[in-house]
């Protein structure tokens, strides 16, 4: 391949936009459509200007920045976002923008023009911390989200999405929408421990996994701890109990990527010496098929009236949100794991735990992602870190895939 | 016996008495030394007087009332409390009182002259609800509680104790204190549903059990949900269901009236997608002896000690306060179960899972109690309810305990 990733360049663009919003503890803050997101869209902006792109917004704020093609063909599109969590890392998001910008500046070292255009995408609001939920910008590009039901969600001061995108001046106009793609590719750090445990670099992502979240009440009785005889109790707390390692070991018997957590738990009336008479719990399950996702729960709902009949206790159980999975197109995945092979990066295949802007693309466009390794598995944290080694790595494969699949895929004439 | 109760009156002046700080709902709200608490007292008074005995309150609020006796003896105390939780019932503490005025009234109808002389005490502040911590009237008259330190506590508008004794009107003397009895006795509900599901309607209470109670904090690794597989978490509340479960099975599997519980829970950080860091909760044990109390304790932090290595999370308890258990005189016992028998009463005899002023009685004067089924095990709410037949069996087993005693007991002379 003739292009090259530039290693000093792109770790010192990572630190420049790392910068922006910096923590006093090596973190980064830059809520979405906040002063400090505004500022790193402007960064963005004469950083692909500099690079010859043409950059453009659309009506929710997504940065678009063309690099043209030979031919006339649907756009290859790297895409990430740039916002964070509060006191987050300088990695989620960023990395897969900068390492798209590396990409777009290796081509033009390297004086290749690709027969596709090559989009680079800023999604606005992945994080869904400001304004809930995540992944609005590329849910409204692709339709899952209305985009003026979006522009009205208001943060905890009441502040409109609508008015803050105005106010920072990156509302566009809707013809700048990303189109579908010939192929949508996403670089980003793992947010979990599962390459750093393997002590493996580069991801393979295979789809993300779909979810689904359950609202558990139980209601026993509350009675004094001390005169009420183990046999006549019925405990919501103990009841609680046993479903949350029900819950552990479906997960855990149907092996990776299933996860089944327990995260939010409340009881009443919460007093050192009365038996608990109400719990209030969520179950979140994760699954790579739906079939699978309604599976567990069907066994949940088993082991639930197993144990509601044996402690004399009520057990309801609602399944009030699902996010349904996506497996990527395989001729892409493939095509990242051929790239990882053709630049020496050591990987793995994966399912994404996580939801990332690719979800969303991938209703439009057939999509891939990178991972690239992550310490401990740490993220959403001023502690996230990943190695210079790694990034470099992630980014090769990254502009390998690119070039790859421009030479290869027969995509739709625009 | 030549003495009987009267049941149209004894359960006239139950209603009399539940009339002073009566809720909307049946219930009873009377707290220690508020305004209820002195109108009750006001009324005590009068009825005793009224029978025929002297009254004398002493320096911390315990009323005590004494028919005299045709020898020079030590009393036989019957006592209990006139104070209720909020929103409780009208028999918890007040049929322990008013059955020790119909025992008296008895006597008086029959023209019966005891051997020892007979108290009727009023215990303040048995709940402990306003002032923290329960109990409070009879571990000051038998040296448990400093009477300075116990009239300083305040109640949650900073109210001390000491005032509202004084502001009611019932600071008497310190040389009033209950003495040593020749035997005490005291009546209550159960609060608990042993003896409803029995189907029996007295109870010979052997003791009263010890309490202790521990702090578990458990921390694990915070993390997100999706991305992190089952076998690399530490989760938090995980570890904490299988303390829950085992904490249920020690105490179930030493049988009644081994009793352990998780009343206390609470999880960091609480979010719906993010394996819990942290659980602080508490467990309440309570045996009939303290070297059992004391297995179960050492049988938790096994169990524990394994949970913490095979989940890798740290686990720590402290066993912070211990009330010892109270084995009663076997004598007195004894004695009550004769008196069931001899009034016709069924009966079982029980440990008291529950605290009660006969506790710190005993540890000056020989002590028994007996209890009166409580329809559910409920207490400490307006739904509270012992039947009316019930209810005469307690007090004509209380007066014929306070009968054979009298005659039986070789008491101290005072």
């Amino acid at each position: 391949m003739p292009a090259s990733v530039n290693r000093e360049r792109l770790l010192k663009t990572i630190d420049d936009y790392a910068r922006i919003g910096a923590t006093d503890s090596g973190g980064v803050t830059r809520l979405a459509l906040s002063e400090d997101d505004g500022r790193a869209r402007e960064r963005f902006a004469g950083d692909v200007t500099g690079a010859g792109l043409e950059l453009s917004a659309d009506d929710f704020g997504n940065m678009v920045a063309r690099r043209e093609g030979s031919e006339v063909l649907a756009p290859i599109q790297i895409g990430s976002h740039l916002d964070t969590v509060r006191r987050g890392g300088r990695f989620d998001g960023a990395l897969g923008v900068l390492g798209g910008l590396e990409v777009i500046r290796a081509f033009n070292d390297a004086g290749i023009t690709t027969r596709h255009p090559v989009d680079l995408i800023n999604w606005t609001n992945e994080e869904g911390v400001r304004f809930e939920p995540a992944m609005m910008g590329s849910g409204v590009a692709c339709g899952v989200f209305d985009r003026e039901w979006a522009c009205d969600r208001t943060d905890l001061d009441g502040v409109r999405l609508g008015d803050e995108l105005r106010r920072i001046g990156f509302q566009g106009e809707r013809n700048n929408r990303p189109p579908t793609g010939a192929a949508y590719l996403e670089l980003h750090i793992e947010q979990g421990p599962v390459l750093d445990d393997a002590d493996i670099p580069v991801g393979i992502v295979e789809g993300i996994v779909g979810i689904t979240w359950i609202n558990v009440r139980i209601l026993g009785q509350a009675d004094h701890a001390g005169p009420s005889p183990m046999a006549l109790r019925r405990d919501a707390l103990a009841a609680a109990a046993e479903i949350i390692l029900v819950v552990e070991h479906l997960a855990s018997e149907s092996g990776p990527p299933v996860v089944g957590t327990v995260g939010r738990f409340d009881l009443e009336p919460n007093i050192i010496n009365t038996i608990p008479s109400q719990v209030e719990m969520s179950v979140d399950f994760r699954h790579r098929d739906a079939e699978g996702l309604k599976r567990l729960v069907d066994r949940l709902i088993e082991s639930a009236d197993e144990i509601e009949t044996r402690r004399g206790v009520d057990i309801q159980l609602e399944r009030f949100w699902t996010s349904p999975p996506t497996a990527f197109d395989a001729r892409i995945v493939d095509a990242v794991a051929l790239a990882a092979d053709a630049v020496g990066a050591q990987s793995r295949r994966l399912w994404s735990g996580a939801g990332h802007d690719a979800k969303y693309a991938a209703e439009m466009t057939p999509t891939g992602m990178i991972f690239v390794r992550s310490r401990g598995g740490l993220s959403h944290c001023e502690q996230e870190f990943s190695e210079s080694d790694d990034i470099v790595a992630g980014v090769a494969t990254l502009l390998q895939t690119v070039f790859a699949l421009d030479a290869s895929l027969d995509s739709i004439v625009t």
